[in-house]
């Protein structure tokens, strides 16, 4: 209630925050949060997605934004709730260019957590609601060039007539959702995807794939499923959806478009990206250009000696065409994570002999339960009907910093121990490898830190457990005409090898299409600097490149699950729309590069 | 709030007609009802929809239904409004069947205007929310069948190796909108559609056709619009999105298919409908066969001496293929309604030399002041700043019962003549002949009585004014080799005729389907009974034949604008559920048929 404490206690908080910050006192400022403490800001005052850690770092960063950015106007939004000692209240606020929106965490007064998300540019905001177009103009005019001709006009004219100012390299989901928003904010963007029509990257995949999170985690911007979507779309469905999409929300998509090449004039401030759209190259001249190829990466394929000389198939799992010609063959999967899983699921379907080779230890969690215990209270019917959707609950999700999340991860990987003791009791008993992580923390902190170690289950760990689909432990050393060999000389007789040895960091893509040079110099994607396998430290406190400034200017990452492609699209669409329209961008804390793979 | 007196009042009414109805006691329920009141039911009570009178016909209704329905649990939802002595709930219900929801408006504690409307079949309710496909089954599955692939073979059985419950004829909004509502429902339904794609009935009207109606009355069942969706779609744009609708649906949509022929078994209880699919004649034998082939029916087209000697072309309305090819040409348009409005303007657009031939006087409303005056406080921006979202609005809407609304409509009217009032001025001093219907209740009611006799202005009246379209008056009495000549002599040169001279009721496809006896049989559709012109008496208090029971066992007709076959066909596709299910649906209250066309 309006009166109640702990709106009394935010208020009173966000009055102080917005004297000390009116008043340049930074130290005043810094003395409203706790010893222990994060102010994660998404483009708001540090153009940056940033998370900045305890009084020193809050400091820090509003000594170097608060001049250029003037954040003020705090305003509690709703009322402030209370639960274990911590008083959490939604605040709106403004900056010199935009308006904004915030979650933040009290612990005895002071802020133990602060999220800042820019939401909107004053004088750019989307045409929505009341600003949306008429979509006619009213009265009669001589010559009018109906929707249709226009749409027809600009699909001719861009790229050719008139530059994009920004090019996206990919049209999966991720690059989908950057062009819906970029779209409403009328930046104008081409996006190239070599496949023949949008959802092909899903369509082409293993017959039997689904997604393997839930409805309400996947939803793209501005249109969500209808209520009758299936918990969890099957590929072809998704696919249709992608495409649908696109098409309603009137995207620039160059289908059977590859890019060849890609160049930064640092003078002209503007990119050559030499693309080959059917069987012509065009040649495109944006200000801006997006990686959205996938955040997994270039497939990673492994050297063997014998390769040349096995007579059957082989293939990364990326190529994997899925199990219906297989029927009946020895197939060896190498790897055991979500890829490996699924591939062997599918072949085991239609009657292949299917075995696993296990390289390293796996973490396991069932589908329903991942739903239940991690995502539930957040992405959820009853997340619904408690009020939160999913733009309200990727808030809530991204008010939570990387610091903080391995505690409050490792109760939910507690809870999925004890719930599915047996299955994981039957799994290691077949001889399967497990882990929840380096510090048992389960799924999610393993996707963060590193995308990869971990299979989701939606049903290949019960043929695993019962030892339908047969399982191997080592690495293959090299292959033979008709056989993979392991290091401790066991031969796996196979019709097809299937490499589903995971995918390289995103900055591969960098070097394909544009250079090593700049690759080294933006450096290794994603992973948090956890200082755990296969994300090395230092602790960098946001995902490596993704969604923000890069070393190199002009250059930009954007992928991720559905969630994240719906989520970051926003910030990432503010920060290159920012850029379009000249407004000043000052980056805090842009990131150092430690690692270059 | 809860203890408000307004919302004390509502219980206690809504208590003591549950104890009447419970106690099987009319006459204290029919004494709850004001001397003027009226009970519109939506499919709950009387499985028809319907609206009685009075205290007398409240008591008839009930006498005749509530044995079979059963409703009970009458309870307030949300609280009481009190405004003008008129105070208004909401409240939802349940019956034997289903469950329900209705608005009740007293007036000094007796109703005057309940409404009652069947929202779900109680084990039938649509699979939504928690209720939602799960869309894959986890677990391995050998020989599994995928998502597309399921959908492929029913695609390629219903209709041969399976027969549809039901079969819609017309895969315009109507069809689609009923098809979506079906298919939620798990009624199989086969669409005829005799286009190549869904929505080009809009694709292939003239080029510069928007929705006359705004965005907040135009949304499909399930998906609405995105909220940058323009408030006036292009033709274009609304023919995609129908043809993404029918797609992420899922609808069983034959398109390039036309139906030659249907006769219903009274025995077999069984359509025989030939269906000319692309080169193949397919029989189909639907339960239910539901004509949603546009609620303008068939073309009128005029026989006039000399239309076989005129030397240009000539063209219903509903066949001109738009302005572009006559540029520089003389067009003759007989006929003053929308649809001859819409031409003209587009065609003087391109260059044309066009006059108008007004038969009759006709009524004119801005767009922007029917948005405003009309439809503004149930669908548009600050209704759903309100609280008022179109699910809500089309119950609010439907809660008005039809004979009340020429008295809401007269004040929209006037105020309609004062905010246009110089606009209708020199519209009058070019000579156009305007009217406000026959008791000047303007658009609405002159929409739901006839169906025409309008033009909602969205250009082509300032072209009128301006006397850029010409004007002439009269009837055209014949044709010579190159003009149509009037009653008073006037000759008018034309190259095209195009003859905007409306359409029949939409009887007329049953005639042309089925057969005149059986068109005769249900009667005329649309309109109310108003005794005014194109709507002879008597008062029948609801549309005639739509959405509804008719006197042809398993015949329904279906159509409307967007608002109305978003709404309607969620009664509509109850009543089709429940019959396919065995449910008993006791009709009272069948409409009589005085008139045949």
């Amino acid at each position: 209630m309006a009166g109640s404490k702990p709106t009394k206690t935010v208020k009173s908080w966000l009055r102080k925050l917005e004297k000390a910050i009116t008043a340049g006192d930074i130290k005043a400022a810094a003395k409203l949060f706790g010893k222990e403490s994060y102010w994660r800001d998404l483009v708001s005052l540090t153009w940056n997605i940033k998370t900045v850690e305890g009084r020193d770092g809050v400091a820090d960063m509003l000594k170097r934004t608060i001049a250029a950015t003037k954040p003020h106007d705090f305003r509690i939004d709703g009322e402030a709730s209370e639960a274990n000692g911590v008083t959490e209240a939604w605040f709106t606020f403004e900056t010199a260019t935009g308006r904004g929106r915030g979650l933040v965490r009290l612990i005895d007064g002071k802020a133990w957590t602060m999220l800042t998300t820019l939401q909107e540019l004053k004088g750019f905001e989307e045409p929505r609601g009341v600003r949306r177009p008429k979509g006619v103009e009213h009265g009669a005019i001589a010559g009018r060039e109906t929707w249709a001709e226009k749409r027809a006009r600009e699909d001719a004219e861009l790229g050719y007539k008139s530059q994009p100012y920004c090019v996206i390299i990919g049209g999966g989901q991720g690059g989908i959702a950057l062009g819906a928003r970029l779209k409403r904010l009328n930046v104008p963007t081409i996006i190239i995807e070599k496949n023949d029509r949008p959802g092909d990257s899903w369509r082409k995949r293993y017959k039997s794939l689904c997604l393997h999170d839930p409805v309400w985690y996947d939803h793209l911007p501005y249109l969500p499923f209808p209520d009758t979507w299936p918990v969890f779309s099957p590929k072809d469905k998704i696919a249709d959806w992608l495409e649908s999409y696109t098409k309603l929300m009137e995207l620039d998509y160059w289908t059977k478009s590859e890019a060849l090449s890609a160049s930064y004039d640092e003078t002209a401030k503007e990119w050559t990206v030499k693309v080959k759209r059917g069987r012509k190259t065009v040649t495109l001249k944006p200000k801006q250009l997006v990686l959205a190829t996938g955040m997994s990466g270039v497939p990673n394929m492994p050297k063997l000696p014998g390769q040349d000389i096995f007579k059957g198939e082989q293939q990364h799992s990326s190529q994997h065409p899925g199990p219906d010609k297989y029927k009946g063959k020895k197939v060896v999967i190498i790897g055991s994570n979500n890829s490996a899983h699924d591939i062997a699921g599918a072949l085991w379907e239609v009657g292949a002999d299917v075995t696993m080779v296990q390289r390293s230890s796996t973490h396991i969690v069932k589908s329903e339960t991942l739903m239940d215990v991690a995502l539930g209270a957040l992405y959820s019917e009853s997340a619904i009907a408690n009020g939160i959707d999913h733009n309200k609950a990727d808030l809530i999700f991204a008010s939570l910093p990387y610091k903080v999340l391995p505690a409050i991860m490792q109760p939910q990987a507690e809870e999925t121990k004890k719930r599915d003791k047996k299955f994981y009791d039957r799994l290691k008993k077949a001889g399967f490898q497990l882990d929840f992580g380096p510090d048992e923390t389960g799924l999610f902190m393993k996707y963060l830190r590193r995308g990869s170690g971990y299979y989701i289950d939606v049903g290949a760990s019960e043929l695993v457990a019962d030892g339908k689909i047969k399982l191997a432990h080592g690495q293959a050393v090299r292959l033979t005409e008709n056989a993979v060999v392991l290091e401790d000389g066991t031969e796996l007789p196979a019709d097809l090898v299937v490499y589903a040895t995971g995918y390289s960091s995103m900055n591969g893509w960098a070097e394909k299409l544009i250079s090593k040079a700049v690759a080294d110099k933006v450096g290794k994607c994603w992973g948090l600097g956890s200082d755990t396998a296969k994300d090395p430290g230092p602790w960098e406190g946001e995902l490596r490149n993704m969604w923000k400034p890069t070393q190199q200017e002009a250059l930009w990452f954007h992928g991720g699950n559905l969630h994240q492609s719906r989520h970051y699209s926003q910030f990432l669409s503010l920060q290159l729309k920012a850029r379009m329209e000249g407004l000043k961008t000052p980056v805090y804390g842009l990131q150092k590069v430690y690692h270059t793979a």
